[in-house]
């Protein structure tokens, strides 16, 4: 039933109660269908009755639909034509696991990053007012998105200019964790208002039916008595000019369908404040609050078991740093840990818990994150700044004008670096070697394994510049380390002696175990250098390798453009260095959404292709 | 006198009527020294009585002081006894623009970019709490400045965590041109609010100097009633949980100092509204609504003329850009430009009047402002999304993410390209060709002259890709091309055959034009390549080039670490092409403040240092 769905229109059709028991049918495709194969849960859980509503008010592809993120679109795609395909959700080929223009044509915008939603949907509005045509512009974005500063400035032009477009604000009081900062409260206000809110809404509406109660209103509305007009505009929207509706049962179709319809023909931008409860109707996902349910791997829809088990010994590459962090921070009471919004995800949870002062979750605000970083180390602290590569692309300008400039011994922890998968391209960590390594006085380390990401940490906190250490998704074999010892920055290693291998591979990262380990098995006779400064680089090993005149093959898991391989080849100009230098790495295009192993596959960076690589130029050099 | 200033201790002596006196003589200090130097005049004007209240309540160094941007503290400088030194003002070794640490221990942030106070401000606040310390954090923020997300993300944190800090909000209506923004309105509402506001203060003053009345707050604060609450917390910043005090009048110094004495005693973050106007003092700048008083270069105090001329013909490169906009607009309905805030800077005036529907100033917002443009591209127009490189790097991931994934053809107007001189490290646009260079799907051009500006600008609105186009600060010999003639992507062009010459220079922009006439000049036999497309390279013409075996030699005027040279020696790699590659472009270093030639000369990459380079390659070659 739900897989021959093909087009939002039937729903017009169905009474509440119909909708009302589609809600629970979709409600059981979305738990056993992201059970095998994962994917967003909580979220998309959380808002089936409201993305109903939406669908039955608005007629979309005509009226645009946007998600902010847009990984709670789920139920839209259901909605939309292709439930049938959610056995393919994430993996290579398959459904996106955010909204994607080429799936659908009620997909009209993408995005991965928070905060996005609301500049899209005003250039929609304002496209559409400039082309004098009509139709509704409506968005979804969750509360933690407006945590986000670039929601902020694109409400000031919306409040601003006034077009007509809908906020629909889904307020479950959670970021991907537990929601942070001042506008939680203010929204928590806004949350137990609701008698008076109803209030306003009916009053404004019932006067808004006739001519006179119209200019009536109108001229309540130009009088400037603040009293009034925080009466009727109390709220952090209504003080940058946008209507504010609500609050509203997330759950009750009947509710939304009316108040919606309520905005759907508001004159301005409205906000209609929607509190959902994340993770609805799954008993696993309603009571979690620290965000386990947001994103998942594959589970047992009974029990709610992770199928997924990390190997004996291993921990996840966030939980290596964070381990490490704890123990650092045991002995050193300057440490501080930032997160914006990942505490969950950066597995940084148990240093909250022990360091309640010196940890501090910004939500979704990496701009903010940043600078604050800057500021706690010139006021003597030693700041670690948790953050995905991909986010980090939101706060290069802190990191480069504040952070760097200012030469301030931050720790940036670049968590996710690297593809990481099935969350695609909006989320791939393969960015951050190119826009870091022009930026003066930042170190660029990454390490390549558990044991040495452990001293480089400790090596991290005892310099004095901006250090940027990454690591990727996935787990790693962890051992404690036991004592903790400096690395030399700009130093390399090789697994053996330079002269006696008839090729040379730097790569960096776990690949360099990985690439040891299939030399070995293929009888290939290879020194791999564990690169784990990508800046500065090891010159003195590369003058060695120079001299050798042995072919190098720089092996990169993300972008060419800017990565190890260009400084390498920056630094063999300015030296006047002769290298018989190859690379292999992501090319010039955006990677697709996969497992890791597929992408790397397609995109010709796995290790089966690097050593038909080796192969190909031993035997070009052996001819 | 002004100049024998030594330390703000002295200002806490004097009469209100000798503070008013100084002010007075500060005013005209700064007219005189900035009529010589060039400079921020409007802003400093502005803020003059507030600066001295600032320093006759707080205790600086103890108490820190942060300016946001901090183009607005020359009135510190001169009362923490930096006056004997304004004749040095934004020149190579003098004075920065700025707050500068090195400067003076009253200095204890810096920036250049907007909005990145409040960050630092509560990064000071939570290490005195964490460290037990006693003193205040006080920013002096513009309203211009508070319309950036990143405010608002810290914002969200400083009403949340409640620590004891005092925001000045300097409030003159103004961002560097005219504000823009529902928060401008919401401010405006403020400011014809006095005798409420200060009711509301009095009442909150006078109940919290006794414990009944401490208690009764108290409880009316708990009751969620929404009427009382909004009574007492009516703004923006009430419901972000910040205390509003205000409005105060900016030029009022008794006032001034009435209302900072209660913000520093006052628990928790308060925010005080001031109302100030910019240009103070000096009628030529008071009259000033565009922003020309903004920042200035020299000119006479008496009659306010602009004493700099540009030579005849000769255009500003932001005017040259937006002349053909205007032309391109005329025949295209679908182009659009934005900006933020920057609609002075980038000489969008004429353009606003011409076009006002098609015209947006988004405050100072770049991550909106791109997003903004992205969906603009999506809904079937073609934004022009004006922007200084260096302000681009705070919209990096929107370019990244929403402009250049989905492949949107926006064309981004990278204005200010290369060294701009006196501002300074925050301000030189050095690199925007690293972080641009890596990511897929866009374009990236600089045109020699404004000629080829012109055609680039058309061929960049007739294809459908991202476009960037730089230009640098400066001026061209301008004349109007007719017809406009497409380039075609990825092309370069050279000066003479390039087997004919000794050498073969490889640049972009102006210099390409220098760099042929400093050879004919020298009579040196060089090729002149102008690499018009940093992205995508002219392939063929490198085959070309490397197959001459002659030396090369790579003139770049940015960041050397992933620019035009890493371009080419990545292809070179790719391509196995033996290419003899040499560079010159800026070291990895922040480069500092000065006039451009200079700054040239102390990176070695004015044309005299890379002459004496070709020259050292060449009798290398010839020996």
């Amino acid at each position: 039933m739900i897989e021959k769905l093909d087009g939002p229109a039937f729903l017009k059709k169905l009474t509440v109660k119909q909708l009302n028991q589609l809600s629970g049918e979709i409600r059981g495709f979305l738990i056993d269908n992201v059970s095998k194969t994962g994917g967003h849960l909580s979220s998309n859980l959380g808002v089936v009755e409201l993305t109903i509503a939406m669908h039955v008010v608005f007629d979309s592809p005509k009226d645009k639909l946007i998600f902010d993120v847009g990984h709670q679109s789920y139920v839209h795609k259901i909605l939309t034509g292709r439930a049938d395909r959610f056995d393919t959700m994430r993996q290579w080929e398959g459904l996106c696991g955010f909204q994607k223009m080429s799936e659908s044509e009620h997909d009209v915008w993408e995005a991965g990053h928070a905060g996005t939603s609301l500049s899209a949907a005003l250039a929609y509005a304002t496209a559409r007012d400039l082309g004098k045509q009509e139709h509704q512009v409506v968005t979804l974005i969750g509360d933690g998105s407006m945590t986000n500063g670039m929601v902020y400035e694109a409400l000031n032009q919306i409040g601003d200019e006034k077009r007509n477009m809908v906020i629909i604000l889904n307020d479950n009081a959670m970021s991907i964790s537990r929601n942070v900062g001042a506008l939680t409260k203010s929204l928590a206000r806004l949350r137990t208002s609701a008698p008076y809110n109803t209030l306003k809404h009916d009053v404004k509406g019932i006067l808004k039916t006739n001519t006179i109660g119209s200019t009536l209103l109108g001229g309540m509305e130009r009088v400037k008595d603040s009293l009034k007009r925080s009466m009727l505009d109390s709220s952090i929207f209504g003080e940058l000019g946008i209507e504010y509706l609500g609050p509203v049962d997330g759950h009750d179709i009947k509710a939304l369908i009316r108040i919606l319809k309520v905005a759907k023909t508001h004159e301005g931008p409205v906000l209609v404040h929607v509190m959902t409860q994340k993770g609805k109707g799954y008993p696993h996902s309603e009571n979690d609050t620290n965000g386990t349910w947001h994103g998942v791997s594959q589970f047992d829809p009974d029990t709610g078991a992770d199928i997924g088990q990390l190997p004996a010994g291993h921990f996840s590459w966030s939980q290596v740093i964070s381990e490490t962090l704890i123990r650092l921070s045991k002995k050193d009471d300057k440490i501080i840990a930032i997160t914006p919004a990942m505490m969950q995800g950066s597995k940084l949870e148990k240093y909250f818990a022990l360091f309640p002062l010196r940890s501090i979750d910004t939500g979704i605000a990496e701009e903010h994150a940043a600078t604050f970083a800057a500021g706690l180390a010139l006021a003597g602290y030693r700041p670690f700044l948790s953050i995905y590569s991909t986010f980090l692309q939101r706060s290069y300008d802190q990191i480069n004008h504040d952070i760097a400039r200012m030469d301030l011994p931050v720790v940036i922890g670049v968590d996710r670096a690297g593809l990481v998968g099935e969350d695609g391209p909006t989320h791939h960590g393969v960015f951050d070697i190119g826009i870091l390594r022009p930026i003066p006085n930042l170190i660029l380390a990454q390490p390549k394994d558990a044991q040495e990401a452990q001293h480089m940490l400790y090596t991290a906190f005892n310099q004095k510049h901006p250090f940027a250490l990454r690591y990727p998704r996935g787990n790693a074999l962890f051992r404690e380390v036991e004592p903790f010892q400096p690395i030399e920055i700009g130093t390399w290693t090789v697994n053996k002696p330079l002269h006696e291998a008839d090729l040379v591979v730097i790569t960096y990262g776990p690949d360099v175990e990985k690439v040891e380990t299939k030399a070995k098995v293929n009888q290939i006779n290879l020194s791999v250098v564990n690169a784990r400064f990508i800046k500065p680089l090891d010159e003195g090993m590369l003058q060695e390798i120079a001299q050798l005149n042995k072919p190098v093959l720089v092996y990169e898991t993300d972008m060419l453009a800017g990565g190890l391989a260009s400084a390498i080849l920056e630094y063999a100009c300015d030296a006047q260095l002769h290298l018989d230098l190859h690379r292999i790495g992501i090319k010039d295009e955006f990677v697709s959404h996969g497992s890791v192993p597929q992408l790397r596959k397609e995109t010709k960076i796995d290790i089966t292709s690097l050593f038909a690589t080796i192969v190909a130029i031993l035997s070009t050099h052996a001819s």
